[in-house]
């Protein structure tokens, strides 16, 4: 039987946090990751536009022959899980779901707070997947746009950083939470500065963690033998994306190939 | 003779403020506007990218009948000017040279600061323009690409702005400049915070301006009577992009469609 990669997707880079934790989860798999850095970032794009890629990156994905479909973007997740769900052949996996479990286990006082982009917080999926898991926790939910600009800017540890997180954070601290769902891939890179801010008290769940998790529940883990083979596509930017994955996976990556969508626009 | 319109195109909203100021110099011209929302910013993507979008997005203008094309981005003006010139039917103008312009009649000390995008800085195309014009200016330039997500986040009076500001204009300000070219169509939205942070002895000069000057010395105001027509076309995002186009022209736009690139992705 021919084997067939795992595929994951995500706005740019920052699913790559998601490719590790599945990479470190499953050595023996191949793994086919794109990013669409061409139309980076998908946080302030609109619902409609963002299912529309999505469909447009999973069907890539399953022509590279993937068996499953892991959405490492929270705002496609958001999104785009039930769509692609529905229409795909193969299944498919969001961050949500994962983050919004291991939230709930890490929860002592029912009270869990969840940032990520406007597009993942406007789209409620994080407070809906938990209300369905549980009827008793409180959720709050802010939208902390800056903070993919400046992790790609590199300022994580930056003055301004903690004056912005601690500008976007102090309303859902004031209610008391003990639990914070990191619910953006790129997150993750702010640990530092959000643990900071936030105190030792509240764990903060990293969804790119949780889904790996829910992978290796989902998919036999078959393979044995061998070391898995890594192919990475992206629409713009490979020097970039390369330096920046080298950074995040402690290697140098191979096997980067950039690729197009069209000549020209059509009304 | 067919009414032709002048053609427009910026990486998303920002140029707006280019259109807004065209729209002032010719108001019976009709005006076609194109924003890329779909791949905005274009700031931190690869020049070869640049340019090959720019292709596009002038070739989608030249179909919409332009008469010439207004590259209304100074990533993409930096990095596409050239290309397009050469292989396009119609004249072809960006903001950097007009800024460029501005800005030497602007200078009594001979010293000029630059800021833009890291595409812009990164192309070296002010320092290129100012020496073209004039051998004995000193040219400081300082990438803020923070600066957009900011505007963008409606955040252009927020302190955070002031202390971004701060850093990054800093290190050009102690070489004395007295000049300072707003390298960015986004920047004008924030060229409050800027003003306070460089002082009164520091002229701003802002690009949008200066290309709807130099426009008006290329192309015949041969338009005298009507009301020129808008027309806007962007790639997502209508109704965020409507918004802002509100806020920035201080009316409603008609005549807004959304473009398609294409429907997969390929090798």
């Amino acid at each position: 039987m021919e084997k067939r990669p795992i595929g994951i997707f995500d706005s740019g880079v920052g699913g790559l946090t998601v490719f590790r934790a599945i990479r470190e989860q499953f050595p023996h798999e191949d793994i086919v990751y794109f990013g669409d850095t061409a139309r980076v970032p998908y946080g302030p794009k609109s619902q409609n536009t963002v299912i529309e890629y999505s469909i447009q990156n999973a069907r890539f994905l399953i022509q590279q022959g993937a068996k499953i479909i892991v959405i490492a973007c929270n705002t496609a997740a958001s999104a785009a899980l039930q769509t692609l769900s529905k229409i795909l052949p193969v299944p498919v996996i969001g961050v949500i779901e994962p983050g919004a479990i291991k939230a709930l286990s890490s929860t002592q006082n029912g009270k869990i707070g969840i940032i990520g982009t406007n597009g993942t917080i406007q789209s409620q999926a994080y407070p809906s997947a938990i209300s369905k898991l549980s009827s008793s926790i409180q959720t709050y939910s802010q939208a902390c746009p800056l903070f993919v600009s400046l992790a790609e800017e590199g300022w994580e540890n930056h003055e301004v950083s903690k004056i912005v997180a601690k500008e976007y954070l102090q309303p859902i601290l004031e209610k008391g939470i003990d639990t914070l769902v990191l619910g953006c891939t790129h997150y993750p890179i702010l640990k530092k500065t959000i643990s900071h801010v936030v105190g030792k008290n509240i764990n903060l769940v990293d969804s790119a963690e949780a889904i790996a998790e829910q992978l290796a529940e989902i998919i036999p883990n078959t393979e044995t033998e061998g070391i898995g083979k890594d192919k990475f596509y992206v629409s713009d930017n490979e020097e970039k994306f390369a330096r920046i994955a080298a950074k995040i996976l402690g290697q140098n990556i191979t096997h980067l190939t950039k690729v197009k969508l069209g000549e020209s626009w059509y009304l």
